[in-house]
């Protein structure tokens, strides 16, 4: 079932002389299909047929592109289990979690469609004209918003399925108009082939115009960089590293015309334990935070990496109920060797800094398997120390131990900017919190209380994004429907005759109500 | 009154060593007032003050800020007719423009204020938990926005009030929380000194944070290129030149934290005319588009550049009246000796190219007063070259006789981004515009009906920007209401007590309404 090969348009071309394979981390083996990156010719036809597809495709009507997402989620269910089968071998995630991650995409794609089906999500404006106003008249003036042209998407290694071919980039992107050629991330090439067939399948039953989606196949960073100077190529979508989401977002502004980035990078997703809080339930919060840094083998963008309190006794209890439970947790596989390798290299490196302490002890994982690691360091070294504040991709976290209030006031004013930041607190101490939520929200996207970073569910008042370098655009987020927005940009029609606006525009929403 | 000082925080300074004196155009001679350009200690107190102030400001609430802008504008009032003065001496426009601009950068202050007391300009959105939810409990997730932090404004030449020191960028970051930091533009430093003294006499009687607002005088480019780096900074305003706003964009890119330049730029305003409402009305449109593009001594960013035609009689004839009526209008002084001379620079590049017709007579205009200037060409040789694409700042447009439609739609096609486009259309070819139309809104923010793109309302349905290099970022107007959304970021709370969410979060919208 998987060839290989590219879908650019409504064909299936491997012409290219690059070929890779996905790996299996559970069973340390190359998977048995090959894969054939895009060559340039096959990268600059989907761009072409991307550009003509945005001709018509931005003028479908927005119940013609809910039919398109809806047939996208029933190609994608129709795949079945080999996408599950596929989807494992491809990541070494367990089955129930490739199952919730195509609910979560089905989900997503429905969402948008519901969202064209239903709401004023143009943001349509209406400014009547008032012809008698002195000393001049008021011209009447209708603002929409229209798609934005072509959006490439880059796929991310850790969800295969909700943040890659048809996760939410691209469901917003289809959904604003525009149509979207896919970087398939190479980790999981044998996925996105599948689930791009499904996109294909859908366009064709919908009639939508050949090159409204395309699949390349990458295995380094040339299909990237052939795209994203492409100036037919209006946006960008990214959820990885923040070198890569970086070096896309700097390419794109060295554009002769320069385009929007939208780069989601990381995070270490800073746990602020308030005293109280540990002084009634060290232990609740040690466990439930052994749960949260494990979960998907510590691979999410809001894995808590870094957890703060002041030291005390409770603060003791916390690491140990932490460690107690967290060796009870078998480790699971990583995504890819490199990306386990690149976990051990980052984990040693910030266990080997001075003042670190090691507080997990060491165990004899499988190949691949990602050994969760809890740290402790004091805060006066956190503050001394840069290197403490990296992310470490993977079953990591720091806890740093502050001397008083001052001193973790300081940690996170030096922070970076996050997805997200989590403040553990009795209601007895929420009057003395403001210092604390005054700093932090300066530099998160989302503030969580009493609960984990971990869990980014999908509606309207979600904003999974923050301040650089958490991603490339804090005013965006990538989740929710707010995700569309991204991908569109304002117009206004001044004294349009009716019959010419667009349907938004022809009639008057109420603007009281807005 | 004008001491040429800085404006630093609630000290006026002027330590630096370079000094430079603004000019009067219709006479002819610099004006007596010295100014002193920032040295870099100055900006960086500047830069320090507005960092510290913005831990305050970003706190006040909605009333107070609204209570702080409605105090600016009562300020500026109260400066009286010394300030029409000093602005008709420093660019050279008339009185009833200086009084004109005044009420709309009073009426700017002020609809900011009444946004911020009435409205729900937040975009606050709540999601309710849903604790039994299967298979896991929803969160309540609440989102808002919040101030980016402080924002550099640059004010612009054309516009030494509605766009400058207290201008649209100015009022729509105080309003949304961001202190502000003014690089003063050289050309009318006087007026600029008074409306900062303006904006912090108000900042003082409302009990502001002191660093709320600074103006820094500068004479080249160390200002704001300094102001730019700073990391403090996290966002810039800019209105002017494509260089000059791509080359902030490009500094602002290089920072290890990138931050947003909102830098609205050129435009030629391409005006499509077609040939019925020619047939009908080549005369009124003639004599219209003359008033146009004289208006402010053509020095609109909105001014039409450009006029696309298919050959025929009544193109002739519109050209005719146009000439007639534009050579019958007295020339005025441009702003600046320097604007009149790339003027006429940019003027005589365009009109020395091959089948370039000079329509208008010359007429020996005093110093620093703009000729007005109409050409005509062929659309053959204007697809050809290049150089014909070029903005000239000033009363200058250029005729294009295309030989049909589909030469007509070449042309838009190869159009860069424009603010506006605009479409001269009888009822009866209002059906064979779809082409038309669908082409320039793929390059325009804004589509002016039989109409002229010349005066920019200030209302919520307004988009002032374009896809670049109209703007460096289509997503956001420089005019109207919704101008705030550049300087502010979304942030969720997760499961929050009530008592520690922002106040617009704490009650219910109804997201049905919005």
């Amino acid at each position: 079932m998987i060839t290989g090969k590219n879908h650019i348009g409504y064909q299936l071309l491997g012409n290219g002389t690059t070929t890779f394979q996905t790996f299996n981390p559970i069973a340390n083996e190359s998977n048995s299909w090959t894969c054939i990156e895009a060559n340039s010719e096959e990268i600059e036809k989907a761009t072409t047929l991307a550009w003509s597809a945005f001709k018509t495709y931005r003028k479908t009507s927005d119940a013609q592109r809910a039919e398109f997402l809806e047939t996208i989620a029933i190609e994608i269910e129709n795949l079945g289990d080999e996408l599950i089968n596929i989807y494992t071998k491809e990541s070494g995630l367990p089955e129930g979690r490739a199952q919730g991650e195509r609910g979560r995409t089905l989900g997503q794609l429905r969402a948008f469609a519901a969202m064209l089906r239903n709401g004023n999500w143009k943001g349509a404006t209406i400014d009547e004209a008032i012809p008698d106003r002195k000393p001049l008249p008021k011209s009447g003036i209708r603002k929409t918003n229209i798609p934005l042209g072509p959006v490439a998407v880059f796929g991310a290694s850790n969800f295969p399925l909700a943040f890659s071919t048809a996760g939410g980039d691209t469901a917003s992107a289809l959904a604003a108009g525009c149509p979207v050629i896919v970087k398939s991330h190479p980790m999981h090439a044998g996925v996105g082939e599948m689930v791009a067939s499904a996109i294909v399948a859908a366009a064709k039953k919908c009639n939508m115009p050949e090159g409204v989606f395309s699949n390349l196949n990458s295995s380094g960073i040339q299909v990237g960089v052939q795209l994203v100077k492409d100036a037919r190529i209006k946006a960008v979508g990214f959820t990885g590293s923040i070198n890569g989401g970086r070096a896309l977002f700097d390419l794109a502004n060295t554009r002769k015309e320069p385009i929007p980035v939208f780069a989601e990078m990381g995070s270490i997703n800073p746990v602020i334990l308030c005293p109280k809080a540990l002084e009634n339930d060290a232990v609740k919060w040690g466990e439930t935070y052994a749960g949260s840094i494990t979960l998907g083998t510590g691979q999410f963008c809001t894995n808590p990496g870094l957890i703060l309190g002041i030291k005390s006794e409770h603060l003791d209890t916390f690491c140990t109920a932490l460690i107690e439970k967290i060796e009870t947790i078998a480790p699971t596989a990583m995504l890819h060797p490199a990306i386990q390798k690149a976990y051990g290299q980052h984990k040693e490196k910030v266990s080997t800094q001075t003042g670190v302490e090691q507080l997990t002890k060491a165990i004899d994982a499988k190949p691949n398997y990602g050994e969760q690691s809890i740290v402790r360091v004091s805060g006066a070294e956190f503050l001394n120390n840069p290197n403490l504040h990296q992310e470490v991709f993977g079953p990591f976290s720091m806890v740093v131990e502050c001397e008083d209030e001052a001193q973790l006031l300081r940690i996170i004013e030096g922070l970076e900017g996050q997805l997200t930041g989590t403040l553990i607190a009795d209601q007895s101490e929420w009057n003395d919190l403001e210092n604390i939520i005054d700093e932090l929200q300066q530099r998160v996207g989302r503030i969580v209380f009493n609960g984990v970073p971990t869990g980014v569910e999908v509606c309207p008042a979600m904003h999974h994004g923050g301040p650089y370098p958490a991603t490339t655009n804090s005013r965006y987020t990538s989740v929710g429907l707010h995700a569309v927005n991204r991908w569109i940009r304002p117009i206004s029609y001044q004294d349009f005759p009716a019959e010419l606006l667009p349907q938004e525009l022809k009639h008057n929403y109420d603007l009281s109500a807005v």
